[in-house]
């Protein structure tokens, strides 16, 4: 245990190198002997400038490299310590291959949590390796054992000489037996030097006074484990109704979480619950003006009825809601909700804050356009506002608000409009009181951006992943979300549709389309989502022909859904949920591998557990026209399964049983019935002949 | 111009994030509508902690991510400053792809630049750029230019409003006319929105209130251009004489330089010169007992006669050595000295400095060992001496006593056995008297290690080179050296041989087998070098089977040699140099690309020059045996040749001139004449069937 150093040296003295050194210094400041190297320390997100993020429980793994000049051999250890603990611990790293050195430390608390890396030239070591050498080689001399003497002389001082500790009197004792005659009793100070208790002792204590430190601590955020693995539902809480025509309620929606818990879902999101602006309201299919009684969009938030912390009264009142909320914990569900920082012409704010917007000349509001369009029904909040930082306060207040009502996940609607800064500031406030909220940004635009806005702290992120199709694609893609540095600071949160997204591929509207995309949401996916019930009942019909609008759309008026429809995918969904709360394999994106197939149209992937003992491989016909088969090519030795013994892939979808033995396996997907295999792989590792074992 | 700024903001506000921030901070500090995000910047070493290099007339490409929220246009500028100026001079960035921007700027003096990025939002561009869109679908309203006359009217306010200045009056002007009616007049308002001369002046009026600093300085160290392209000759000076038997002398090195520059090289390099030990001096090959009259090795410095400013009087004096220094450069060469931080036990360092050295219990010095060897002729400077500054300075003044006879190239004998922060210090105060000065690190161990020593401030770096033979293996380690963050700090210089070298695939002894590793070296390395007269009369024995140590090395006897063999590689050297020296593209190996070949003996690789008016295509043979053929293919769209017409590869080694058309062309080579062909690749730009207008 090292004590509290809130102070972190600099790695190597500071010398006239770099911007910060002054360019006339000569004389190095500090201490020139601190010979170790401590670089390319993982997991790091831009240069420890973002937290990398971890959930509760994970044992986190963190490699640097390590080493120093000539032949000495070195010792390191990552020190860390949640925000609230005042002491560092300290675990040793070990060396790995080629300099690359680890430690794992486990994260039990929510919250931030501080590493760091020190290493220094272990004298004993080399001293110990190097007389094991001479030893082997007959060559060892009496002064070899003086020099031993020394180092384990002043590991007593250190360790509290003069007989005030057990490792102090007791390695003076064998420094002074390895001193005796001049160091010259080579069968005695043979057994001495190399006796595993002495290098216990001497590893208690460390020579550390040139102990090169990494110079910067590193911010870990622990989040609630369903930041990490999580399965969506989104519905509109006004089409809950289980009466054609009226306007859903609170309470429809605590009568429709039975089926919520029954397809297997965890969050339960709404699109916005507040009042909605009447001013410039949208009609029906996003018409400019809205018929009477048109029930306008849920994103065009504000009316004289109230803003972000208010509801809209025909769902219900506050009461209402908080019970919904807690009705859906006993399901084991929590209710998400749509933060959209934007203001319909009727939204208290545009009156009370007026310096939140931005006027212009003729005096007149500016409404968000994308020129030519307009979309006068919203204003957009101004970001270089003068009281840009009422603004901040507020805007955050809107999360705590909810979050003293029960809320803890949020889905952000748009991030990308609104100032990097601010989310930075505001996630990391609301944390502070809120570690187990949860932020999920809705920004489908360019990757820099949406990586950006997840390193200034949104916990997770919507992806491209609605318009890959292709197998390489898909490959690539979820390559390069699953690898650092990406994977250290962004979880992928993948949706087949959104009330905004109906893709091309849905638009062919089968059974098998929509088969394909969820299984591949939510295998690929830890934390995936669907927008229903249009999903589950295979709403495939866009607003317009190259349009990716749904027709009649609920963004804009009450649509009525047959959830008992016997074309529903309900089944489908139900025991896929349940094989990911079964396989843990499937609540982790880090560890994802994919897997050549002779046959393009067919993806072939696998996913482990940290600890191994889950494997899934999921092999899925990406076409939903024609049956495909081919030989998928798996990598055995990864796997831990021995190239001439046969294991078992037991398919989770349909419940067969295939003996395989080798890497390649022949596989045969048919969209018209399952298009796809979900393969819990178990190796044999006992008795060779016995089928039974596996069962 | 921007002002010189030598404080440097951070990018966002400092909030409570990052382990710096204190833990309970919620107001932000600082401005926060600094809305633009700068970061990946390139190039860029572990995070601005080292300089990156480029060498005197470059010019230096800056790229950076640059984004805001929303959809506001940016701006982008890169501010670069040589160490000696006070001012910073400022470019604008422009816009790649996917938010990735650049700008060049050109260092034509040594030493250290400065480099950093600011960015705003450009509220002018996005004006006028929707107002195009807007007139492009007739809906520009007068709203619009009284938006645009009030941005035109800070910025006249900013140029120095009140008729101060020509740009204030005339944009003052220019919004009077734009708001004129309430800005009700679009013929006339639009013609004055789209002038160019309008858009000017509001660039040279930007509104940077709330821009973005990148945070941070970063550096970039400019060396000679011979950091870049070098090409060097080693031989031993004491077996320079044309007397058989007898120690040659700088004289006889300087009636050698005709010879080196006959063959091309313009770096001379010599091992150690100075005063060899003569305790426990090793004698030929190596013998741990050294006869009478055995010269010993040049890297155990010091004797009674001196140590690392003397020389050995043998050779001459420093009279004589000046004199050569003086005369080699007249011939375009420069000498390169090997400086080897260790001391014979003669050393007078010995005497003088004891607490440079460890001691033993026994009042012996440490000599150098790897247990169980040992090297009682050597011992190693303890660079964790309670004298390590005093050691540092006088180590430094070994560089700099040499760099006042003439010497600016320094080849650095097992520098990894010295501490990396006695290197950084060293190199950077040693260049910042001698910016000219060239450090080469003579490292070969492992790869983290010999990167380090690049990054703290070697010029120049070996390789593994010497043992990569195959197509795939050379292929994927240039590629790994010459893509960044390598290339920006790594420099490649490969030799074929060394002194310490005579690898497997040389001792097979034939011609071929030496030409091949020639011709790779050459052309793979803009900086490369051979280990001369034994590289060119082929010598090829080794000490016994199994050793890359040569047969009567020079390293512990003098040699001699026949420098008129017939069989010589002298003409095939000469050659090659030249070709290098005419082609800028063999100059640079930033610009180095593999290409397919359908045979795995046959390596294919292009060189190009930074203006891309140069393009070289490499075609070696890997075989020493056999003749090989195969179609090379090569990626004509980035060589700006048009599929469909022809182009001429013109030989440099043979001469001969082939004309080409499309990607795929046939080679054929063999070992037994010339095993490869250096193409240099001219594309027909006027002439389509005038084939002389190649010549």
């Amino acid at each position: 245990m090292a004590k509290n150093r809130s102070v972190v040296e600099p790695e190597v003295p500071t010398i006239a190198t770099g911007a910060q050194a002054p360019a006339s210094l000569s004389r190095p400041q500090g201490e020139g002997r601190r010979r170790v190297i401590i670089e390319g320390i993982s997991p790091e997100v831009d240069g420890g400038r973002f937290a990398a993020k971890r959930t509760l429980g994970d044992l986190v793994r963190v490699e640097a490299d390590v080493f120093t000049d000539g032949h000495d051999s070195v010792a390191a250890v990552v020190l860390f310590r949640h925000e609230s603990a005042a002491d560092w611990t300290e675990i040793p790293m070990r060396a790995i291959v080629n300099d690359r050195w680890f430690a794992e430390f486990p994260v039990s608390e929510l919250g931030r949590y501080h590493y760091t890396v020190h290493a220094w030239v272990d004298h004993w070591e080399t001293w110990r390796r190097d007389l094991l050498k001479r030893i082997a080689a007959h060559s060892d001399t009496p002064v070899d054992y003086l020099i031993g003497a020394e180092l384990i002389r002043a590991a007593a001082e250190r360790a509290g000489d003069q007989s005030r500790t057990e490792d102090g009197r007791w390695l003076r004792e064998q420094a002074d037996l390895l001193s005796k005659n001049g160091g010259d009793g080579r069968d005695d100070n043979r057994s001495i030097s190399i006796s595993p208790a002495l290098n216990d002792a001497m590893l208690r204590n460390p020579d550390r006074q040139f102990a090169t430190e990494l110079g910067r601590e590193l911010i870990l955020v622990v989040d609630p484990v369903r930041a990490r693995f999580s399965s969506w539902y989104e519905f509109f809480p006004r089409s809950a109704s289980s009466q054609p025509g009226k306007h859903g309620t609170f309470a429809d929606c605590e009568a429709r979480l039975p089926y919520v818990a029954e397809l297997g879902f965890n969050v339960l999101y709404f699109p916005p619950i507040h009042p909605i602006g009447t001013k410039f309201r949208k009609g029906k299919n996003n018409s400019v003006t809205a018929a009477e009684g048109d029930v306008g969009s849920p994103w065009a938030i504000g009316s004289a009825e109230g803003g972000h912390k208010s509801i809209h009264p025909q769902l219900g009142t506050l009461e209402d809601f908080r019970r919904l909320v807690k009705k859906a914990g006993e399901y084991g569900i929590q209710i998400a909700l749509d933060i959209a920082f934007q203001a319909a012409p009727d939204h208290p704010y545009v009156q009370k804050h007026e310096a939140w917007f931005k006027k212009r000349p003729d005096g007149t509001i500016q409404y968000a356009e994308n020129p030519p369009k307009k979309y006068q029904d919203i204003y957009p909040f101004d970001f270089e506002s003068s009281d840009w930082f009422g603004m901040w306060e507020e805007l955050k207040s809107v999360f705590t608000y909810w979050a003293e009502q029960g809320v803890r996940i949020f889905r952000v609607d748009n991030p990308h409009t609104k100032a990097f800064p601010f989310w930075e500031w505001a996630i990391t406030e609301i944390k502070r009181e809120y570690p187990d909220a949860l932020f999920l940004s809705e920004a489908f635009t360019r990757p820099k951006v949406m990586y950006r806005l997840a390193k200034v702290g949104f916990s997770q992120s919507y992806t491209y992943f609605p318009w890959r199709n292709g197998k390489r694609e898909i490959a690539e893609y979820l390559t390069e979300l699953n690898k650092p540095p990406v994977v250290d600071f962004f979880r992928a949160n993948q949706w087949p549709n959104t009330p905004d997204i109906l893709t091309e591929f849905l638009q062919l509207g089968t059974r098998a389309a929509f088969t394909i995309r969820f299984l591949l949401a939510a295998t690929l996916g830890a934390n995936y989502g669907i927008y229903g019930p249009a999903f589950e009942l295979l709403e495939s019909r866009p607003l317009r022909p190259g349009s990716e609008e749904y027709l009649h759309s609920e963004k804009y008026q009450i649509r009525e859904w047959n959830l008992d429809r016997p074309d529903s995918l309900r089944e489908m969904i139900s025991l896929v949920n349940r094989i990911r709360n079964e396989n843990e394999a499937l609540q982790h994106d880090r560890y994802i591998q994919f897997h050549p197939v002779d046959n393009d149209m067919l993806l072939c992937f696998s996913k482990r557990s940290p600890d191994e003992n889950n494997l899934i491989v999921v092999v899925i016909n990406l076409d939903p026209h024609h049956k495909r088969s081919g030989f998928i090519d798996l990598p055995l030795d990864q796997m831990k399964i021995e190239g001439n013994k046969p294991y078992q892939a037991h398919d989770l979808l349909t419940g067969a049983r295939y003996l395989w033995t080798g890497p390649r396996n022949y596989v045969d997907l048919d969209p018209a019935s399952v298009p796809a295999h979900i393969l819990r792989i178990k190796h044999r590792s006992r008795v060779e002949s016995d089928f039974e074992y596996f069962l």
